[in-house]
């Protein structure tokens, strides 16, 4: 059983999955007041008492994404001032997290500031879930709990016995993730190649690797508008592939990706609960829950146990 | 001159004051590409070389706040990679700075957490005008030169050589800045005694000092939603006195703020540019420019000189 | 009952207060030696382990207020060098609290300075009374319990019957904490006018609001040398009121405080112990005292519960 | 001209080359006197002024690396106790970079551990070549001039005037760097499919792409033991392709990479001198200096200008 | 007893202590791999959870040195990111301790570099024993139990019972050493007065002090190549003293001191495993274990006590 | 020629030497205004503008210690609030400097705390003069400069020419400098051995040394009460050693020293002005002046040049 100076507060992003991961754990969701000035400005006040606490803020960088990053600095704050004695952060997707490394001149490295503010504001662990690079837990001092959605994911691809599948990364630098995923359904492996002229753009100029004749299953981080997918479907099927199984650990779904997805050439769309869907449009895909996944990681951090016992085919 | 390694960019909250700025300068506004993800992700790139460049970045605090401030965020952290010697923060109105002290237990200071976020992100120096408290000035490590539009607004309010004035201080609290309009005017004081019973609400209860036949001015360092000076204007009528002229240094104008200032018993509502304010309106309002002091406390940190320079009746 | 794990020390300033506070506790004062060489530098050896010990320093900052200061800093480095689990300061009355925001150019912020000085030195929290400004919360980056003295003080006012009482606020800079037990006395209330030339001078120009006939009380943070008091005393008398009650937290009674606070027009001062005074004179003053509430936040902090519960009338 | 007050100090990694990008600015090495006592330990001593000096100090980390890294702290706390104004790592090869994320639980991320402690013991600045992972960048707060060698190899190659040539990525991971090869040379690609059981294995399983009857070009940032270049290479010659050209900015060549480099299918290795390799195995390599790149660097640094005038196809 | 959140694990350099250690608190040893890769880089699996334990990581810094303090580097790294609730350094032997402060201009202060590094790698307490100079502690603002083998090397020689014995002093910066063992045996006691014209070097030029017919007993902190103490042995010897005594705690033993110390003036050399020396050597040394004093120290530091009651004749 | 933005303040403790510095220079004594509240509050105002300028303070630990250590904090946050470039302490005599390292349990290392404080207030650099151990330069990570007053010293003493010289250290723990002295005065040397039952205590119980006949020389970096001076004074005559002259860096005097050096074997006390004594005393001492070796030490921290080049027999 989990302590009683354990306790779970949910920012405004997905109040759902904090609920559903509190289910889990047998613990009452912790009572948080969160309201915004006219001015904008995030306020925040705990209604109980959080003195000594372990207290895990859950947040996930959904749009509106800055408003969700600020509203967690200002209860990380509220959170530290009050005594908390530590404060463990929640984050099932890790937003600017594309902005790992400078890709030209005078740039900034986003996923770095965001997460020394995260320290700054008072943080001493993340638990967050497929990262669109790795590198990024090395942008901590404090230790993150990179969990990965992996495992549920493929096993319900598993279950679906798809017959001729191959694993078609969507471009050159998710090849490693792609790579997994067909070692791990013993299927084979094809990888598109494209460019990237400029931001939000990508036009694909080949594909490596065999695909016609086979159901393609494209495996991703995250989706975001869904320009790339519909390109990689559709190329897909120019090379006479079968419709496209999708799967995304995080459903960022900017416009027009509602839309966007809504194609004839799609054969479904897997994804998590790591952020929230609008209801009306959840029964489109196939969502997957995280819940029991970071209440199992929240459990072992205050309870005792190893994290890789949540990992099936290995991670960190 | 100002030397050629001073570099002066605006992020997207008020680009008309930084243009301002530059003209007093004579300095072309520094080219940087700012840019927003459809996830809405803040992006940024600074088209010229900034290398062992003092930069300067003209961010305000207004609506919508915390897109601002994540913008700033991420315009330090690509000006400190690509290898700025300085980064110097202009804020002409620095926001959340209403959240400067607990008022109930688990509560933050989120007046405070803005400051450290701002530090770890690389600022070197804030240059800003009239806090609202000026202990958060204290909350910085860095030099903060705090300068004030009392000068300015005090010099036009003295133009008008107003009949029987009396300065009147909204509350308790803001006691102290009324005061010191009263000795600069030379004119009689009174104060509004009311109550806070909740975030945004106010109720007077009474007033202190005889309003009868004066004209009141009422001095501010911000109006948010113009629910407090409505109040006061019509407190201050129903107790026999004139219309009112109302100053305030940052027009936050939260709604429904233009349409209440909208007011028969108001004279007249100054205010600074130190917030863009929409131009359809801004001819309802008497707006004082802060681009010659900012221009000036930018001269003064890069050619030499001293702050206390622009100060006719004392600050800091 | 509190573990035995929690050590309470005493610095020089006020080992009664440290007394007091084991005493309710019900816990002995823990043994360390204090000592100073010939050449003024302060020496501290702790007569018993505090290894892993949640260790209490009390301290409060009265005269010689840098000894006490600098004797605190030792104390702290012993502690943590003796592997101290954490080190708590109850510093009852914080110093330095008036140079909290600078009031001129090239002024420093000590109130700032003393508050970064103590976290360098080790610090885990602070727990504190009636600062000076409540922003000086903000100067921490530890966890500061802001106790307060008011319920105290309006208490024993309450059972004093006044009749025709009027609270009276010093200065504008002052008014809320006036307005406060104006509200809890439900009593009208004045401010005095005055003009500051110099630090530690104040001239009186006017009073808003209606003394005459009144019993006026007083109340301040703290009373320094007394000179603010006896001229609003005499202010006040002049305009007709009663003899007056002055009530403060704080007696830091730097002279000639004492000579001047034995005024004809002075009922009554009311003070708390968290300065000591010289007990030839402690019978001229009703003394309230801050053990209870002390002790009360060290029982919070180390056992559970809720600070909160330590304000009748709200606080921090 | 660059400014007296720059200093370049090699440590003892890579002479020739800290010579040869003397040479280039027209400066004399500076001068230094480094050693080791009988136990192992450094000691370094700079036998000319270098207060208010902006110290550039060359060391690539080859083996033995342990060593390499600790003389540069060493060389780093002398300087900084010498006050030296800046101090500017120039390190051509940046070590410990295939450790910068966890594939495993409880492993390290040795790439951040070396960037913190670089930092911690005064690090300034970075100025580096080819990342084996570019987000490690990310890992510092300082700037990171991140230079590439992908224009001289470029360049080289293209020179060389290869018939049928396909660039081929070794692995999925590295596939970005081969794309971008492809496009600037205009040629196809391809992709090895492998598994890595443990560290310092890998089984190469099939190959994207089609390689029969064209000349390979393989890319890498570094070759280590040469045991996967070899594998590729006759993985390649098994699927019909001709001869191998390798390319690879760092020349690790932990030991056998000497004798397997030595291959019948091996075309032409060419390496820079980021690392030194023995004299008597020059011969057998063609070497590309990246002398004019650092220095170009440098001169950037302490005179103006833009590193991103250093980049032919782009870069950071 | 121990609680099974303690975890003790060994670096390389001294495996057989670190046994001991666990032998004498009845504890397993943790199971952690230990690698290098071919290119010399360090690697570090830890294959038990660590997650909220005391890690206890024991590493002596014997030669080679550089070597050792990386993997402990990379060893803390990756405790920290393995959620170490503390990690506990347990250094036998402090190298570097020796460059401790600058005695050239332009000269590192290398033992301080040492343990700014360690701290940024995330130690939380440093356990060590007989420092060369104990003024590396105050290098720490982490806690420093500073042990020492001083009671168990007098005890060993009392035993002895030597017949007119002398405390020599081999210079005059290690006197106060030897004028506490002296005092502590009940012993007269020398001073070799020498001259140290480069690193390495000395010249004995007198002896203050009466030796003849006497037995010296040297007693030094370290040996490291042993040319000092043969010097001194043979200098001992010309002004008529007996065969002498050797007492250190450290056996550095750098080359060529197993030869030196092989002499036919020195009457027995008795050292501690604080380092360890190769076995075949062994026998020719009188090795006292510090393995209880260690425990002592983790037991005391994990189930409370006070490190003094280690110290029989004083200590810190 | 010194830059204008050159500026050097004093504090409290020692005008005249700062004047005297100033006059060295050629330049005018900063102007700012310290005072000292009746609470014991220490203030502080810079009446000229020193932004960007290299302000250097000049402040010695003399008594009231720390009055001077809290009066230069306050100097120093001032200072860095209004936008000093760099803030140099010019630290003649660094008290605190004899708690350097734990001599007992549960002791202060207080030489740290002040190390680490100065750093937190926001020094830059440090110049000082014979610290009592010189790995205290080694508890700061900005640079320190380490003067040393021993040319000054032994060149007066070689001018006087004394017959059949003696160095005589007054206890084992600081043989190294009368070592050094006895080098470069080409004399014998001798050594005092005591006993120090408790703090500000000695009782010396032997020489080792022949004295009789001799004139003693006695180095010390500071004289504190005089005490052991004494005591080693009348030791010596009694052993029929001649009168003896005392050299000390830092005239501490602490009461009663003054009394105490009025001695009838002591010929002649030869100190510094690093410390201020009464006018009255003066001429009873022979003060040599390190304004001369201070105001080098700031030229060529602003202006060029090496610091080694103030060490005639070597230094830091």
């Amino acid at each position: 059983m989990i302590s009683e100076n354990v306790k779970i507060f949910s920012g405004s992003s997905n109040p759902q999955l904090a609920a559903k991961i509190c289910g889990e754990l047998g613990r009452p969701l912790g009572r948080v007041k969160l309201s915004r000035f006219k001015s904008g400005e995030h306020y925040c006040l705990y209604e109980e008492t959080i003195r000594n606490c372990d207290v895990f803020l859950v947040q996930t960088f959904s749009r509106p994404i800055n408003e969700h990053f600020v509203e967690l600095l200002v209860m990380m704050d509220a959170a530290k001032r009050a005594s908390a004695r530590t404060i463990n952060l929640v984050i099932p997707y890790y937003g600017y997290s594309r902005q790992e490394r400078k890709a030209a001149p005078r740039e900034p490295i986003s996923a770095k500031m965001v997460a020394d503010v995260l320290t700054t504001a008072g943080a001493d662990r993340v638990i967050t879930i497929d990262l669109h690079a790795p590198a990024i837990q090395g942008f901590f001092n404090i230790p993150v709990d990179h969990l990965t959605a992996l495992d549920l994911i493929s096993d319900y691809i598993r279950k679906k016995n798809i017959v001729n599948p191959i694993v078609v990364s969507p471009d050159a630098g998710r090849a490693t993730t792609a790579e997994n995923l067909a070692n791990i359904l013993n299927a084979p492996f094809a990888i598109m190649i494209k460019k990237r002229p400029e931001h939000n753009q990508s036009v694909i100029t080949h594909v490596i690797g065999e695909v016609e004749g086979h159901t393609p299953i494209i495996i991703e981080d995250l989706i975001d508008t869904g320009t790339t997918i519909v390109n990689v479907v559709e190329s897909l099927k120019e090379r006479g592939a079968n419709d496209v199984l999708i799967c995304a650990t995080h459903p960022v779904f900017s416009p027009p990706a509602l839309e966007r997805l809504d194609h004839p050439n799609i054969m479904e769309v897997v994804i998590t609960d790591s952020i929230a869907i609008p209801e009306e449009h959840s029964s489109r895909f196939h969502v997957l829950s995280v819940a029991g996944l970071l209440s199992n990681a929240i459990r072992i951090n205050t309870s005792g146990g190893s994290i890789s016992s949540l990992f099936k085919y290995g991670g960190v």
